[in-house]
């Protein structure tokens, strides 16, 4: 019998309402004859509630405890699930990530899977039911719960998926799939069909809000198909797999943007060995998450070092690099946080010169600066004025026709 | 090392204040240099907003669900609790049920607990911690949660404080012990600094609110003595145990009263055996609880019965009863709801018989009419009409020196 996955996020089962119209979408599934697992996330701002309480309790909560408390916040929503699937007349059950066999590392807040034993699931299964599983957490070898980290809900997805051999795990969202760019900046922007792991990957990472590149690297890693889509509408959505198909070939897919971007530029660094280290191992240590790095070529031994992070973290980035760039002899250290970022993302480009050509030009005609720029084997990423972000993305989306995208 | 358990009710830590305040008491019972183990409740009314969320997915939520979704309260409370004592500097860890180890049969919302694999538990306390275990909740064989009923974070202590073989079990609650009588009726009310196990667990049968009958009973087959104090105020609290003291004997300890009493009377029963079954199936099996049965003496083979359920039940008793009493031959079937109950509870009056008399005698000087008489070896409980409760309850512990008690 085919066995689909499919996981709803907060949104969609914000209220009591809203986790009926989620049961419905799973019992029409169920009549289909698939063997369905759910996975599902807190209710709404349920996980917020739960950590502004905490932060009421202790200024440092512990972890292992934090884990434990928001934890709770999913087995809210895969009980109340379970009941309205219930009182509708189906056979089903909730698990938490426990009880699914989850385990994971004991690296609280950010654990990683390590293996799923799925054998209670299947067990369900095999009873007919629909088996609701609580997303974002797992279980360490003490029995301790852990929480996956930001696009944990996601990521149990696609790992039950992958051990439990799904034909398709199906991500149900606030949005209706993956965009040529982002539709509220860019009215004509179009629906992707289908898009390849490494495409949704860069995505993913470099601005789209659809899905955590986590889950998306597991998807390729494990060749599961991820269908993206709304859960409010019947819009076929986006498949994300890695068949790429002709069409998909030869082209940009999307343009992508980030508006959560500062950048750190130490002037005058001697250009010697360790120097880099001397930086970025202090960062790390302060868990400062550094994205795009540039080193400008060196001039007579003198360099220019430019990375960015969130702006969240420009402040302490900004405190741990000072002194650092004093000590090592540079001969200043600036932050800017009116910064964003725009990329454009396509399996086509790798082939292809002319695509960062056209990228740069087109910045150029709308009088847009480069200030940085980062590139991968399908993207070309440019860091620019926070405020003509809007602008690039749309004279991109342009230059690049995926408004006649399909 | 002397090992205590301690147990904190919803009221106790109903918002983020009042648990750093329960936090401070532990701790302070840890400074002593005893083992602590404590038992939380849910947060205030968390509970309640669990039930109305299931309530308003499914009319009649799936039991196996329901357990699995309320016990998320005790463990949001236990993960809190953990966080301000080690937001204060103590070793602390937060287990659910589940971990616990607390194993219970698969009735859910009121499994019976069959035992308690203590291992966990007692390596956490040897490598220094304070062990915080979520109340109300435990684990089938199948790994599935089940919550204990009513009392049951009570009953979990208790049970935990008779596993681990601990000195003393504190039930820390919005009270300051066991009275003589309500003291919001009866000004003149005396805390009990001790009391026996039977006692109490009259007091906790009919009427008295300070503490469920059940983890009672459990305290009495255990010998674990109970301290039940406020986690409010230094107030020393009542200690239920065993060793009656001198003291404790020959008199009566406290006067009971229920207000939620409705009453059932079947007129003209005709007296055959069977006739008794015929009725208090059906009841139980329409999950009515039925308390109090008399049966007058027969006269020409036609009795009347009469029994006691809550009021919430009479309505759906009366149509259960209804019916049967037609078919049996029964004159008529009534109903009254405006009753309530007063008893006196001790020990002392198992070998002195004046005491019943004296009940009634003063009764009767206060023009209340007694419907229903139930004695057992150390109580006299009087069914009596409502809106004369608080009269009775003032007179009685008056007319038994209760003001006068130590």
């Amino acid at each position: 019998m085919p066995l689909i996955v499919q996981k709803y996020g907060g949104s969609s089962v914000a209220d009591a309402g809203k986790i009926k119209n989620v049961a419905r979408r799973i019992a029409a599934a169920k009549d289909k004859g698939d063997q369905v697992v759910v996975v599902v996330s807190a209710m709404g701002d349920k996980t917020d509630e739960l950590l502004d309480l905490a932060y009421r309790i202790s200024e440092s909560p512990d972890s292992r405890e934090l884990d434990a408390l928001v934890s709770t916040g999913e087995v809210v929503s895969a009980t109340l699930l379970t009941m309205a699937l219930k009182a509708m007349g189906y056979e089903a059950i909730s698990l938490t990530g426990a009880q699914a066999g989850i385990r994971t590392d004991a690296t609280y807040s950010r654990a990683r899977i390590l293996k799923i034993e799925s054998k209670r699931v299947v067990g369900e299964l095999e009873k007919g039911n629909i088996v609701i599983v609580a997303g974002f957490q797992g279980i360490t070898e003490e029995l301790d719960v852990t929480t996956l980290g930001r696009g944990g809900s996601d990521t149990t997805a696609v790992a039950l998926a992958a051990s439990l051999g799904a034909e398709v795990c199906q991500i149900y969202t606030d949005v209706e799939g993956v965009y040529t760019a982002d539709p509220r900046l860019v009215p004509g922007a179009q629906r992707l069909s289908e898009i390849g792991y490494e495409e949704m990957l860069e995505l993913a990472s470099y601005g789209a809000k659809v899905m955590h590149s986590r889950a998306v690297e597991l998807g390729g890693l494990s060749g599961i198909p991820i269908l993206v889509a709304s859960s409010f509408t019947d819009s076929p959505g986006t498949l994300i797999h890695g068949g790429a198909s002709m069409e998909m070939r030869n082209k940009v897919s999307s343009v992508a943007h980030d508006l959560d971007v500062a950048k750190i530029t130490v002037v005058g660094v001697p250009d010697r060995p360790g120097i880099a280290a001397a930086i970025f191992e202090p960062l790390a240590a302060a868990d400062v998450s550094v994205d795009t790095i540039v080193q400008n070529a060196s001039i007579e031994n003198i360099t220019d070092l430019t990375f960015t992070v969130a702006k969240g973290q420009l402040t302490k980035a900004l405190e741990v690099v000072k002194p650092i760039s004093e000590s090592i002899g540079a001969r200043d250290c600036i932050g800017d946080s009116k910064l964003g970022k725009v990329s454009i993302v396509g399996t086509g480009m790798q082939d292809a010169p002319g695509y960062a050509a056209r990228m740069f030009q087109t910045l150029s005609e709308q009088g847009i600066n480069i200030q940085l720029i980062s590139t991968s084997e399908i993207r070309i990423t440019c860091i620019i004025d926070e405020a003509k972000v809007k602008d690039a993305v749309r004279a991109l989306h342009q230059a690049f026709e995926l408004d006649k995208n399909k």
